[in-house]
């Protein structure tokens, strides 16, 4: 009988073995992908000073910040609290080591982040963030967005998904946009109704953009705006609306730059230009995208990003542009799941369960060395049981299972049975 | 100029990434290993319940354990803690997902524990721990005991350490002595002090225990009793004491059972008993061990653990006994740094740096494309600068490079600059 609540706490991922073992690979060949690409891979702490962390954290972010508080110590003198993302700890470090990193740096963060949100589906409040970033200092080279993108998209493969779809837009061109049209006052506003026109009805986005009560020509010209996408070519349709503008023409010159470089990487069939795509973030300045599965939209944005211009502007004077992107994976492991698109659980994360017959412990364990030597997972089952207990373990535990009994030791000769198909094969090393 | 301090919190671990390599390097060569026994991974959530966590600790623990709050939350409202060890969360989730799982249980954990320590050398607030346990339902056959033993030791081999040495003892030995000498009121005061003697000249260790007034005689017994080490056979050197009783009998049984047992693993070369072992621990009820490095004993133990017959009693009246141990990665990784037995850090964690000249960037990206199939790190600097610029950021990030000029494009043929050595080779994929 329990005793107590030992569930974990609500919006934590708890995962069995099994499960555990695929999120695990997911991770490492994410990992993988990023070192490919030259990321090099960097840990800060999960607890950092609340003068770093609330400095660029606003509204709800700062809400669900987690603060830190030791035992022994009174809530006052408190002032730490853990990371909600990796890209403010990033800043810091930046400004921390400049002197002893190489610029352009391409850096990669793979850990755990924290958000106190209310528990619902599919949201953590501790989750595992894959996170590529480009830093230049002084200037970055637009070409960069693109490989952040190009990196992200090979770091997906690792889910073998049906298909990937990403969208780009230039925050720049949105924003000269809505100047050029007089509604900058509206920015915020247009720019949340646009963020949201993909999970409502059309109707709904043109109601909810004339009740800013700005002029009806101006709802009609945003409308449209917003469902142009496709390949560059498709961007000429911008042309009848009359934008002009120095930002409009920058932003809309980065987007074809960096549509135009995601061909050069080989991208054409997957990457696509969409006015819809804002990016909820406030420090975003210029490229921005997100990632769908074609088929499974309503999964949302798998993968995002985009491009900041003065990363650092809290802690120096000095100009630290960066472009990055994030997998949410406990997230994505989430949904996919779901969706039914994770690969099936392993039954048994171990390859070979060894059960010994008498005193043949020794033996048992010179042929587990063997097999560890070559590569293969291997338990010992240490209890001393009839064979028929110690094969059902093993059976739940390993794919194969070997018995070293008496007999198998005097001649050398083991049988590697494998549990799913019943058959029965020598083994050899 | 910096506007605010940068640097991580005191207490914190934050490595530049040359070195973040191999601290990476290291914790997937444990992780590896422990696959290899067998041990199957899981992750528990970094913040727990309070009544789970405090449940175990006591003591120095408790005032370290770092409780969580929510921004839009009192004080008041927190039951949440980061967790601080491995063994705890790991009891939570036995009792909770037993049904799903199958024992004995070969488990792993590997991730970031917390302890608002005061901050001191090696010393640190949030560290990585790396640990293995066996999970028995109801009984655990003390042969897992060694089994945990050998799996650390070939898990440290990931160090190339110049040797290590495990020390062995058995709990339910040494107390069965002090109960026998009729010292048992005072089993908390000596076990300190035993656990301080190699710390302390020999005559230090003999006047604390006579601080305590127990009669001279007895303090010349544990003096004798502690000072005994080595094979089996060394054990013998016990008998003149004289000690008898059941949990003597039942203690010294099980040590030699466990050296036994590491005699068949192959480990009686690093392996001894050593009545000196003790661990701070409460939890731990029968086997005990540490692990040195033979002529670096001044680091401390590497790695420890032992028996606890117990694990989840505060949460189930079910029995499951366990056996684990662990590396503190983060603190062994210092400690070794100091002492000089780290691996070199590798200057550059990127293989190839691709230079691009004109306009070659397809092709560029494209060789980069090749070159990452065959499993290099590449990095195409995306920087439109003279190839003096290019070639003083490529030496500082990667191990080689590779031009791409039109000639190189054109004839198919790229030559391949070892920056170490200034040599260059046909590049061959």
């Amino acid at each position: 009988m329990k005793k107590l609540n030992t569930s974990p706490i609500s919006g934590m991922q708890e995962l069995l073995p099994p499960a555990q073992a695929i999120f695990n690979n997911y991770k490492k060949e994410i990992a993988e992908a990023f070192h490919l690409h030259g990321f090099q891979n960097i840990e800060t702490p999960t607890i950092d000073r609340n003068e770093v962390l609330f400095a660029k954290a606003g509204g709800d972010t700062e809400k669900q910040i987690y603060r830190v508080i030791k035992t022994d110590e009174s809530a006052e003198d408190s002032d730490q609290s853990l990371r909600y993302d990796h890209t403010v700890p990033l800043a810091r470090y930046i400004v921390e080591h400049e002197s002893n990193l190489a610029f352009p740096f391409r850096v990669s963060q793979i850990g755990r982040n924290f958000r106190g949100e209310r528990a619902q589906k599919a949201r953590f409040r501790e989750f595992y963030q894959c996170d590529v970033d480009v830093i230049g200092r002084g200037e970055l080279p637009l070409s960069y967005d693109a490989e952040i993108i190009a990196t992200l998209v090979d770091a997906l493969k690792a889910f073998k998904l049906p298909g990937i779809k990403v969208r780009v837009n230039n925050r720049k061109f949105l924003s000269g946009v809505l100047d050029f049209l007089g509604v900058a006052d509206y920015a915020t506003d247009i720019m949340g109704i646009i963020d949201h026109a993909e999970k409502v009805p059309a109707e709904k986005t043109i109601q909810n953009l004339r009740e800013l009560t700005i002029p009806e020509e101006t709802v009609v010209k945003i409308t449209t705006f917003i469902n142009v996408h496709g390949s560059t070519d498709e961007l000429k349709k911008l042309d009848f609306l009359d934008f002009n503008g120095t930002r409009i023409a920058e932003g809309f010159s980065e987007l074809k730059f960096v549509m135009n470089e995601l061909g050069l990487l080989g991208l054409s069939d997957i990457a696509e230009a969409d006015m819809k795509i804002v990016r909820g973030l406030d420090y975003y300045t210029g490229t921005v995208f997100e990632t769908s599965i074609p088929g499974y939209e309503q999964l949302g944005s798998i993968c995002s990003g985009g491009r900041y211009d003065n990363l650092a502007s809290n802690y120096t004077d000095q100009k630290f542009p960066g472009v990055g992107g994030s997998i949410g994976l406990t997230r994505l492991f989430a949904v996919l799941g779901e969706a039914g698109l994770l690969e099936n659980a392993v039954s048994a994360p171990v390859d070979i369960a060894i059960m010994y017959l008498g005193d043949t412990r020794q033996p048992a364990y010179e042929l587990a060395d063997k097999l560890r030597a070559s590569g293969k997972s291997v338990d010992v089952i240490l209890f001393d049981k009839k064979l028929g207990d110690l094969m059902r373990h093993a059976s739940r535990i390993a794919k194969s299972g070997i018995v070293v009994g008496e007999n198998e030791v005097k001649s050398g000769n083991f049988m590697l049975k494998d549990f799913a198909t019943g058959e029965q094969t020598p083994l050899e090393i």
